[in-house]
């Protein structure tokens, strides 16, 4: 089982729209809060040789992406720790505060616990207007589908390569491209963090339609190749699909990677993507 | 080291203002948000015999309780969980959207991932206006303080007294009781759900003021002494301060304990109290 079979399960409990995306949406009178909450342990989600520091930024950096990929902004967040060893809680909370002040947030407290492993869990809440508020559905047959970020450096780090072991221990969250994006009415927003592919593969199933990328559109840093920027985790970039007009006309952060299709999938210059990126599973 | 001693390294990081109350107090428009976060593990936090659903119904309701002790309105939980064996998702998701149904609060979804030993983070949201919104501070010598609940019920049902187990496995946070309180304006407030001892010196320590204890008022339930009334963890009551006539006049829920003293410090009839009551330790 994957978190996704779990997901459907909860589904099944608390109905579809309550799980459908990375925040849950709640109404405040005329605002609207975007919010959401992550959960990383350290041997499955901390890779070796980060230090406690990054570790703060990375836990409040992954829940400030989810805010942004509704165009919300940032405004709290809050940490809960269980610790193995309580000097480490100090860096931690530094961490993450400092990733909270560049994307305007208030790192506003939380809850800490004694624990054989460390374990974080960060809970961020963003708002908007509900005219701005972009959820994962909206695609619609015709659109251009288009990424904002670095593909695959994360992947890179995680496999080796140290010009990306900053950028996999320090992801940079999308905020401020989200709330341009959402401000000139994308239709529809995800982060990339769990991989382009399989992120792809989340909106085709959202939105019943499918895509159809130009692999010489997937944009390959220095040493980077197709298979790692197209299914590597990690990277906190923004996908989105939108008319070709509005992109064009309002110059909007990203790159072109392909087009919506009636047809579901993935495809990719014409074959079938695999469906596969980060995933926890049960065993 | 203890997780009291945790809060203060925080609070020289983040400002004590941060870390001063359960709840952090975020504002939107004209609304108080009460945001709060709690992490659980199963073998530190749940007793043994507990069933998976009362897990999901305490892991609900211990930050329900946060949100009743600043008498805003429950409206959203989140939930994220670290599961040993994805089975037991259901039954805990059932569990916590029971009490958010309860307590009128939204269960708005969360996160799943594996981990070695069941751990569980509960966010939930309140919303109130700020003249209502109840902190930790406020407390004036002169004042009675009070508190609105059963004591010693959850610290019996724990030592092994079957006719509280359900107290302690399916604790009922004050809610309504707190919503009331605010609206009375009580002068300060938080839950007891470390023990009424301890909570008595959070407060002391928060207001820069003590309580004279009347032993005699401290409410007994069938087969609980004193030393577990007032010790005992786990019961989700709420203790606050306010005068006697605002007391006696609205009919405010709850019973009288005593007063409130300028010398700094918890007494009960004429002699100190011990300062402890639950709080995670590090050794």
């Amino acid at each position: 089982m994957d978190d996704r079979e779990i997901v459907k399960r909860i589904s099944e409990i608390i109905g579809s729209d309550k799980t459908a995306d990375d925040c849950a949406k709640i109404i405040v009178g005329d605002k609207i809060l975007a919010v959401s909450t992550d959960m990383l342990h350290e041997k499955t989600d901390f890779p070796k040789g980060i230090t406690d520091w990054q570790i703060g930024w990375m836990s409040a950096a992954v829940t400030i992406s989810d805010i942004a990929s509704t165009g919300a902004k940032p405004v709290s967040l809050l940490l809960a720790a269980g610790l193995d060893n309580p000097d480490r809680i100090e860096d931690i909370i530094r961490g993450a505060d400092s990733a909270c002040r560049k994307y305007g947030a208030e790192f506003s407290g939380g809850d800490v616990d004694s624990h054989s492993e460390l374990t974080i869990v960060t809970t961020g809440i963003g708002i908007t207007d509900s005219e701005h508020y972009v959820s994962r559905t909206g695609a619609k047959p015709g659109e251009i589908v288009c990424v904002c970020g670095n593909l695959g450096h994360a992947q890179a780090g995680l496999l080796g390569d140290m010009r990306y072991f900053k950028d996999l221990c320090e992801p940079q969250p999308k905020v401020f491209e989200g709330m341009r994006l959402s401000e000139c009415k994308v239709s529809c927003m995800m982060d990339i963090s769990d991989g382009l592919a399989i992120s792809l593969f989340d909106l085709s199933d959202a939105n019943n339609c499918g895509f159809e990328i130009d692999k010489n559109l997937v944009s390959l840093s220095d040493g980077i190749d197709f298979e790692t920027a197209f299914y590597g985790g990690g990277d906190f970039g923004l996908l989105y699909t939108c008319q070709k007009s509005l992109f064009e006309e309002n110059n909007l952060p990203g790159l072109k990677l392909g087009v919506v299709t009636e047809k579901k999938g993935v495809r990719i210059s014409g074959k079938n993507a695999e469906k596969r990126g980060y995933s926890h599973t049960w065993n």
